[in-house]
């Protein structure tokens, strides 16, 4: 009875008409290798987040050349992939050129389910008028997802000049006080703007996955989701 | 220049349409009562929360008895306040009885705003089939807050079983371990059910606030907050 | 050899030309009317901080009737005052009517020095556009004490916009991701905003120390600091 | 009377009719070789436990083809070995793929004791119908250990489902607000779930002896063991 | 489909043919007695936890007078209770007379479920022999429940001496380093000795329940939990 | 076998030669006065820690006008007490008149072993001088206490210019980044100065009680201790 | 509307008057070197900090000779720098040779705004002589910048004997309570000298853009700073 | 007036009349061969602690082989070292082998001052007979060092048995609740025996120099030590 370490749901995913999802940080190149084998072979599209280089590197060519990697958020598209279905509802907002990993995260997560969205970086509050500049844009979106770190200024003024959803996303960037992000994430938690809602920290992937979940209001969705058909989690986790 | 301490900023709400909200844990009764009569003046409805049952006995009498008071909760609504516009879109999902409070709170919060939520209390996974048998139920709902404590597993969960938006809400209910709520805060934040957002610690004001944000997407507002009309804050915070 | 336990040291406000603070947290009624009592023999007067309502309603009437209370603050003038010999050096500005205290302890500590402060209140960043009408006024002030809690965004806002000293100060308001007041603090500390100075949570009487320090500066004071002339501490801590 | 570093205390082991543990991590391959050569010397088994593959590799050819190593879980045995004694009494059930290292130290340290566990990978709450599909089985054993890093919820809800002993490993898997491991460590301790008893981060060989003291239970053991024969700590810690 | 804030699920308690455990704290004294009431109807007894002497003495004489309290661990015994029917398996061991609480509350929590267990206090190793003196009766006891606050070393010490199933219970007395319990509860986590499992801080009834998991091995009851017969939760937590 | 929860073990002190300790916090005055009484009726002194004016108040007639209470340090002596048979040898050094307290309870547990302390008040390093005047008379003592809260600068400024052995006691006195203690608890461990010893946060007795340790250096008793005259621990922690 | 990663806000610098910094750590020399070429092409000089010596290698030869490297403070300048305009207004005092890293980026980017500071290292409070027999030559700056690790109490020292502006920065030295300078962060904050202000820790580039803000107050600069010329941030942090 | 990085300040050793100690860890090579260079032309002797294998491979051949170099606990010798002058006085226990390193560093402490230390390792409380066995030589030494990590038992069971001064070392050996030493540590502080005193995470020296201060008060030294000779801090901190 005794279960082998990676068993691959393939079933949640053909079940709940999404593509899967595969966390690699903590996996060995073989095993990823594994699930992509039989991703192939299944035919189903696969989002692989926190993809290192040096795995990716290390990856039999035939799946390292099939794979569509980005180095800067390390995802990889492998396999069949949604086309373009939605645009203009989620503004992905950074405050420095170091949140851009995180970004680029929630970019590419919500690229593979489909959506489109805007980003914007580099507008933090030390600088207010940046983002002054941009932010009549920003709120034309119904979903805003605020990545900072350090005092993560960004979400609570953010959260006060936009009415749409948003995400915060703290990350771990910084030194000292900034303790790993756990400073962004707590003044985000303690925001005196009201209604801002929060991920873990660098996680992209979980806001754009929010996100998504926000989207489908909108598309009505809310009634097909039976007993067979959960939100995956992210597998092999 | 020197201002003085308390500055209601009625003219927030004006622009925004929305009813203003008092916090009044650290206002006097006196101080409660200056805003209460500047609304009454105005002709506004207000929204108090962290209203202790000690401070509105303290409450002159011409106030305490114009407000809808709710002990569990410790919210009021003070002066008029809008109709239902909105059912069926919102639950609100506790793990056990000591969660109320908190669960009440967001209730009454979506309630003054005009929308009418489903609480469901006691499903805590210690008893799973109890959830069980709200669930088919509960992923009627587009969005689904999600109210518990101590280990919070509810909150994943749910968020593993609900295709909507999930907004996690963590208690400070318990002791030892439970560190006043940053366990169920930190369970939450690092879910594995993916897409899972997360409001602070007892928090239901917020994640109120963070429905309606969401609740806004469907009703395709997206486009209508000029500079004006921000999402107000938390009045004198 | 053995010494009592209140040993109040005159000697250093006499060197120092400074009246002297007490601290009387932590004091009974008794020992501060000991210390009063003595700086009615020699003729000096005393700025007392944190002297809750309840043991100034305990001092004996000789006392409490000479001391100057302000119950917001919890801060007294007992005795000769300095006359106000600088204005428009300091600005206090505080984002919710919640650090309203700490905001008066600064401006009561200042005023008891000879500095007459603008107090600016209910500027927090969830409102923008209260901040940003007040802003031509606050760059003015050389000196800018930043009064804050939950998220402190208001401190990295401002020190983004003021070319001046800033001096953040965060409080213990809130509950849950606040930490009582350690998210603010820590916000502060890692601000995106270069050059932001930070003292203790709730310390507005350290801030107004700092920024007696920093007008030094421009009064030329350096050099006239000999040996018997240190700043004095907070006396009897 | 100086005793040297490494004082292997084989006597215990004999007293005991154990065989002995050996914590690898913090000791050169030299400290090893020489407990090894010693074990050789006497006869007896040693169950390695935290042995990287690095370590493992730089031990002296005659030792490492003589060690039954598992890299995944980082455990040796050496030496003779007790015959399986015991089947269908534990089952170990985790998370997902990355809390398997953590589930096989456990699964070996018992094999070493002669007992034979059911492994069970990969039924993480975020999929709830995946542990639903398996918890008949589960529930036949008396002893279950919960693997599971992250919010743990699948310790609490195996505990709400499952009457035999449960012991809880949380595991270090994640980012964040995962803090290394504390947060699946507070929630399990903070369960609602009651009777759920936890052990160390990552420590599947202290579950395993948890177990293995359980049951002892069982077998009618509790008058056997004078002073001679208490269980060993880990050799050399 | 809304639901009153106090659902008490006795369906539970019959299914598993276990009484139900109230825990009483964050309740008042007017929702235990509704349960008190809704229990007496069905006649089924009750093990109420928490129960604070104040809230005790507010019930109305006819529950008051019915409940079995004892002041020292906070618990009361309601209607119908088990006979005694196993002894001698369970220890409960304490350092000090500080942690007599906990201790008590672990042997009534066993008590209300049949089991008679052996309470031994003031045996803490800041003077050994008075262990010592009791180590051979304690080694006789298949399941030790071992309570102590501060340094906890009394949990490390008995499970290097004890063969059978240690169960730490962490308790919060003392001050300053022991940081309200979470040094013993790390001490014991991190205990050299292996094997020792740990509940949470002040936890007696958990670590009873932990015991009466353990002694189901080795009643042989593993077979007999279908669906209906989960044990229960600390109801309405 | 079930032992009462207040065992005290009058054995210990008699077999050590030393007079027994009583921690009162968390004992009632019953409790403590069952303690007494048996002291009373054995003809032995005990010093009483902890002891609030509160519980002292409620102590029967006939042992309150008994004991030798002091407010300030919350300590009493009961019943006979040794003669001073040692002065000279102890400075106990505190910064402030907040520090006094836990100075005293050092000052008072030294005395009751027969050590007569000498006590130096508010000689903190902000203002330098009121140490330096004293630092020549400090050095003469071979054990210095030194008691200091918030950033517990005394303890390291005093390590650099004595030679002896200096105790460093950190005391929770302040708020904000002082955290209880723990800052100037740190900081003691961190100190530049080597050799610096610590104990717990606002523990003058242990404080005390090292130094005891120390002088029986000097006294040559480092041979007197057989097994039955172990130091005592302080009686039913 | 998307924008690339690396938005470099030259009209920032061109605004303020102000040379511009830029953050190194977390950028890759790629990176790096599109942001020198930009500024090369527009002729203004840059400010790098937390350039490692590694990243320094990888720089092209065309920008990695014409950078002033500083290997122990890891800035560089580049570009066209401001002559010194200001000396004798600040001194740096350091405890150990360990802070002297955090200390020289002090002094650079006080040198790159045109200011020579005075430094002063190893003067640490264990030997106290040390800094005694500076005292009187840095009793003669405005503003001092304390830096210290460890217990840092040589700032609560400083701030005691000197009558300017003193600003703390923390280091992160050391081991074990140290905390990796929270700490000394604290301790910093906790101080018992008042008006003592603290950076984050390691952070001498804050210290200094403090150091600057206060040295305008002397300058009367207090006015020149219009909406265009905001105190820069951290570029792209 | 600016000062170099590295001031070795031996007039502090020549004034104390002992060797001064160099803490090697942050400083390259460079740093270290010049000190021992200045040393050498003085002709005193230095202790190196911390000291890696790397940073001593590095040093100059000259300066390599003139050290008596101890890999185990990284110090080194170098120069003329005092003769042995005291035996007999200071035991050094250590609970597992993996504490032999900062055992050893208090070790050769102790012995570059002239006194030659007893080192018992291996002797934890998981296995109390190993302890029992040794305790009697134990008790003879007038000051015992207790080295232990994880949860530091060992250092309460000394303290209870010991009647002279005990010095606890907590080391940071483990992973996970272990919290890198933090347990240990906090463990010692809140030790249930009364005495006992705590020196931080690791530090091995330091203990050897609070033994020192304790031998110097049997010596009677107590009146030896003018201004000009304060114990020395660890060099260049």
């Amino acid at each position: 009875m005794t279960t082998p370490d990676v068993v691959f749901d393939f079933a949640r995913a053909e079940r709940m008409g999404l593509d899967e999802a595969v966390l690699c940080a903590g996996k060995s190149s073989g095993q990823i290798a594994t699930i992509l084998r039989q991703a192939q072979h299944r035919g189903v599209g696969l989002l692989l987040t926190r993809l290192s280089a040096d795995v990716h590197a290390t990856l039999l060519p035939e799946f390292a050349t099939q794979i569509d990697y980005c180095g800067i958020s390390r995802t990889g598209f492998f396999g069949p992939m949604r086309p373009v279905t939605s645009t203009g509802m989620v503004a992905i907002v950074a405050a420095g050129t170091s949140d851009a990993p995180v970004a680029r995260e929630a970019e590419r997560t919500l690229r593979h389910a489909g959506v489109e969205a805007t980003v914007i970086i580099d507008v933090g509050v030390a600088g207010l008028w940046r983002l002054m500049n941009r932010v009549e844009d920003i709120r034309r979106y119904p979903v805003v997802i605020a990545v900072a770190g350090m005092d993560a200024a960004l979400a609570s003024v953010l959260a006060g000049l936009v009415a749409g959803l948003v995400i915060g996303v703290p990350t771990s960037v910084g030194y000292g006080a900034v303790e790993a992000g756990r400073t962004a994430l707590n003044a985000m938690l303690a925001s005196c703007a009201q209604g801002l809602t929060v991920c873990n920290i660098d996680n992209g992937f979980g806001a754009a996955n929010a996100a998504l979940r926000a989207l489908a209001i909108a598309s009505n969705k809310k009634d097909c989701t039976p007993w067979e058909t959960q939100p995956s989690s992210h597998a092999n986790s």
